[in-house]
């Protein structure tokens, strides 16, 4: 199973592309650009919701749930925001169907026609800020914290499984607030909520920061975003933060009267992340011999996987198991004991394997005999022998173990490709090469879509943590006073 | 808050619109029919779902995520499932927008047609069957057991908040199977599980039956149910379960190669519920002071308001209130101190009231030196000052009493408004009362459509505990070995 697949080195794009597909996490679906989901690559999605839900709601936030369709005026109302989303959008013309008269199936009915024409969501912003008008009168109503986890549909003319599809599952937040410095705070709240998702469950280094105007959420004063590496040194946006100022709400007409009686509009902040990230967790982990996962995201932590001859044995293992199966039960660890007669184990270990199955524990006849079973961990290959005594306490702490590992895997990557640029040349030379170049720019939009133009970096962000220094523009050569980072960019 | 709303007695229908919306449950969009869910309404629905989720996943089921789009001809692929579903769909004919020429706006860019229209799917059959296609070549890889939390649209012209909306949220089970019997009994199974979950969870009583071969769903052989009592007497249908036979398989030609080696088209079955749950368990339990939430779906389910002058007083009542909640919370029950000083403790009563909050709690200075409280109950409106010894444990078993006492009250409510009926005269008599007839019928098409032109009464289900019983049709007066159930219904 994992040698009929390209390694990273030959080809990462197919790489990627077929490891979504053979570990049955996605495919493509019957409907152009969009995907299909499935059990496995699903079940990892919904851990990770799982813990991001709670960490919304630990930070006072609500769901609630919105329509999937927005009117055609609405998205014209924000300036900025049209020139974003209003291009390629799913739009609802009509409302009925009928059977053809000539028998040859059914036709769209033309008397069916709406009045005006509803976009499939992009994004919520609209038709939310437009809700918000009726929930809002005194600063008494705000703020405002509210989450929804919902579908949109942005019309992608290329698209790939999980980093850029027709339609994808994401959460967006969308928050009021009473002052600007409630909503900045918002902003950079949920920076830091997403930064630490990744980094504690996805095991996924990522570099906070602001976006230039260019690579701004249209209608957004400032997008924070977090910045992760993949394997092919490319960068992938894992997550963004948008402070709206009072866009949406002067769009809008969202105003709210203040403690001092006067009339002022709603501040506003929008925040998301989507299916993508599964993208970034698999590019970021994943090896020659298929899928690695975190543990905190991994469907199945363990699998036992017993060896035997005969159903005598089965069932003697079988009872060792059921003791260790219960014990990592009670440790809320998620185990499978494999004791299919359909499959041989060296099938299955090549099959969890491929899955990204944390911890794998074979145990045999003379496992028995020496109280003892094999531990392997995907993320090194590493096997080892083990007591059984004590050994569910063993594995919750390899697990911990593996899930600190592949962070530091990851980040150590990430270490040996962040490189200093400080000349036209070596920027040139060195973007082919892949990672994550710190080079000085002069501010300029024009300088940003040079540089774009002839290397197809872009500036992913400006750190947060950036220090000042004095420097020359990589490219123009002006002044600079400090570091941001290109990359070419998923 | 609860006296600017009619009684059910005086308006029924505008009762429960009042209410959804005035309990901050949820509103009417801007776009027609669709609705926005607030989040005290969905935090209502994500218990359900919560509940719900863990039941499937229990009874074997995983989660998986199809696309919101469906090519147009496959809703023709089926020819009993065009006819029900291939009529009120949103139809997506464009995917591009752009500006107008003159300035004007925006507007659907005429070369961004689609060759084939994509329908939002009004429920999932055929893109699911089509993807199982890919999924099935053996008897190995039977059953399927996938299940979908998703929004669908029916373009419905008469809507109302949650009952009947063109969005809605549900979740949709698709599973497919070697043979006739394991879907059948899947089928059974699925019904088994809404049974359980409406009448332990929702507190709503149900009857389990068939639905006449008029009230089956598109494209199945058989459609089960569960049906409720709302308290104007009439039937709401809660969930659905569909044995679908081979159509859908036939349809997209999907089979199996059986143990015997031979190819068998699969056998398949469908289920669900949606949102419509929460008008059901609206319409079902509350009153004309507001909403009665069962404990076991309550957001809240116990507010502890304090009595106070000053802040001393507070200060200690806090105190006390701090060991009543760390003691709530470790039975994981969700209790909520409303200390705000923005609102006086008579307003917090009418609120907690009418949002339906299970339990109330009270303290004052006094009710401190007698080491007591006084708590009041939603269901019964019935208040008791009770010793703060062990007052969690109290709580929490008067939560469980209410929850009962729900449920009994609407048991017998419904145990009162079933009607055996045996001549027509009476038939069309009782009907007008509401409530649920049991009545003898013929078992054709035509005399249901009668009795349905001429009382809008249709037959809900034919029960599945029903007794075998030598009989004339209510209508036809031709013989009949059993009743069934007819009622007006939502």
């Amino acid at each position: 199973m994992s040698n009929d697949f390209p390694t990273r080195a030959e080809n990462y794009a197919q790489w990627y592309q077929d490891l979504v597909i053979k570990a049955d996490l996605a495919e493509n679906s019957a409907v152009r650009g969009c995907m299909v989901i499935k059990p496995y690559g699903y079940a990892i999605w919904e851990k990770m919701q799982g813990v991001l839900d709670k960490m919304f709601k630990d930070t006072g936030h609500v769901n609630a749930y919105f329509p999937l369709f927005i009117p055609k005026s609405f998205l014209s109302k924000e300036a900025a925001h049209v020139e974003g989303f209003a291009k390629e959008c799913a739009v609802v013309t009509h409302y009925r169907l009928k059977n053809a008269e000539d028998g040859s199936g059914i036709i769209v009915d033309p008397e069916a026609k709406l009045e005006e024409e509803l976009i499939v969501r992009p994004t919520s912003e609209t038709i939310i800020w437009n809700t918000y008008r009726g929930w809002i009168q005194s600063w008494r109503d705000l703020p405002i914290l509210i989450n929804q986890w919902a579908n949109v549909v942005r019309w992608e003319l290329r698209t790939r499984l999980f980093l850029r599809t027709a339609e994808f599952l994401w959460q967006e937040g969308h928050t009021a607030h009473a002052t600007a410095e409630e909503a900045i705070e918002e902003t950079r709240k949920m920076l830091d909520v997403y930064a630490t998702f990744a980094e504690t469950i996805m095991a996924l280094p990522v570099i906070k920061g602001v976006k230039t105007a260019n690579e701004r959420f249209a209608g957004a004063l400032d997008t924070y975003c977090i910045e992760a590496m993949m394997q092919d040194g490319k960068a992938l946006q894992a997550g963004t933060s948008h402070f709206l100022g009072q866009n949406f709400a002067k769009a809008f007409d969202v105003k709210f009267t203040g403690k001092d009686g006067k009339q002022e509009f709603v501040w506003a902040t929008s925040w998301g992340v989507s299916t993508r990230l599964m993208g970034a967790l698999i590019m970021a982990h994943s090896d020659d011999q298929g899928l690695v996962l975190p543990p905190k995201l991994a469907p199945i932590q363990v699998v036992i996987v017993p060896i035997y001859k005969n159903d005598e044995q089965l069932k003697q293992i079988s009872a060792a198991v059921e003791v260790l199966v219960n014990d990592l039960r009670s440790r809320q660890i998620s185990v499978k004991f494999d004791d299919r007669d359909t499959h041989k184990p060296g099938w299955k270990f090549n099959e969890y394997e491929f899955k990204g199955v944390p911890v794998r524990v074979a145990i045999g006849p003379r496992d028995l005999e020496n109280g003892t079973a094999e531990v392997a961990r995907r993320d090194t290959k590493e096997k080892s022998v083990m007591q059984l005594t004590d050994l569910g306490m063993k594995i919750e702490h390899l697990l911990e173990n593996i899930q600190q590992n592949i962070y530091d895997r990851a980040l150590s990557f990430r270490e040996s490709k962040m490189i200093r640029v400080d000349s036209w040349s070596e920027f040139k030379d060195k973007i082919e090469e892949g990672g994550f170049l710190l080079a000085h720019w002069d501010g300029t939009p024009e300088t940003e879509e040079k540089i774009k133009q002839e290397t197809k970096a872009t500036i992913r962000c400006i750190p947060l943590d950036a220090k000042e220094e004095v420097g020359a523009c990589v490219y123009s050569g002006r002044p600079s006073s400090q570091r941001v980072i290109f990359a070419r960019a998923y």
